[in-house]
């Protein structure tokens, strides 16, 4: 298989992009931290659990703390970082109830008392973040927008610049 | 295994949670809609992202549209529902960057001139969603925040209020 595309949100699906991860990041935001409970709520097979939660921690995403000694017994808590990733499961919910689901299962207020509508906005100017708003600039030598270059057989590699609107 | 949670995050990612899912939506969104030009930049299976885009399709986050008759050629094109997912993808990106990538592999502008900084804010005050600043009310009866009630053996699940600010 030839090199991929260099790019962050591979990255980040690395992480938190498995099967159940982001559902084990919601359990968590909504308090629930103990193994048995996170099996219960998510519905997924408690080894594959087991392994996400593992990968969790060692990514930094999630913390294992004891909440008792005798027996031994541990719990998760959100990290720093795991906490950044609360807009990616609000978008997602939020996507998923526009398109998908009938009756919203959760509904959620936001401080200033409204009923909460999570906007991606530029930090800068506070406007949305829109199609046709944002510009690509791609860093690594030799992949543009369209991807590898120089160009193989596709006129879109073939024009692949380093700069571009995205649609 | 039991019932689930109710969720639209875990329906959300029925759709685009798959492993591929949401770096086809990264490449349709960086304009490569063939399916020759994918499987490059992306680095995935040839079956594989053959199944991703069919199911993509089907959920109408995807249009599949012919770009030529003889030889017929098709193209992935996104939909209106497919482009409100460019959000998830920014945080995601912006993610990674802040946590797993050394140097950004891609950088955006946003149209007011700055460099782009997406962040996530209530549509109603403008200000950022934060931990802490959400309210979540739990529309399915017998779901709360610690999971299903009545409860069985464990102390979260015994206290599953029906309301409850994210941590």
């Amino acid at each position: 298989m030839a090199e991929a595309r260099p790019c962050s949100i591979a990255d980040a699906l690395a992480i938190v992009g498995e099967k159940y991860s982001l559902l084990v990041l919601r359990e968590v935001f909504f308090g629930v931290r103990r193994f048995e409970a996170m099996v219960r709520n998510i519905g997924a097979p408690r080894d594959i659990l087991a392994a996400r939660l593992r990968r969790l921690v060692e990514a930094g995403v999630l913390e294992k703390v004891a909440y008792s000694r005798r027996p031994l017994r541990h719990e998760y808590r959100p990290t720093a970082a795991g906490l950044e990733l609360q807009g990616v499961l609000h978008l997602l919910r939020q996507w998923g109830d526009r398109h998908l689901t009938g009756t919203p299962p959760v509904v959620f207020d936001h401080a200033c008392g409204a009923p909460l509508e999570a906007v991606v906005t530029c930090a800068s100017c506070g406007r949305p973040v829109e199609p046709g708003s944002q510009t690509a600039h791609f860093q690594v030598e030799g992949w543009g927008m369209g991807g590898r270059r120089p160009a193989d057989e596709t006129a879109e590699a073939q024009s692949s610049p380093s700069q571009a609107v995205l649609g």
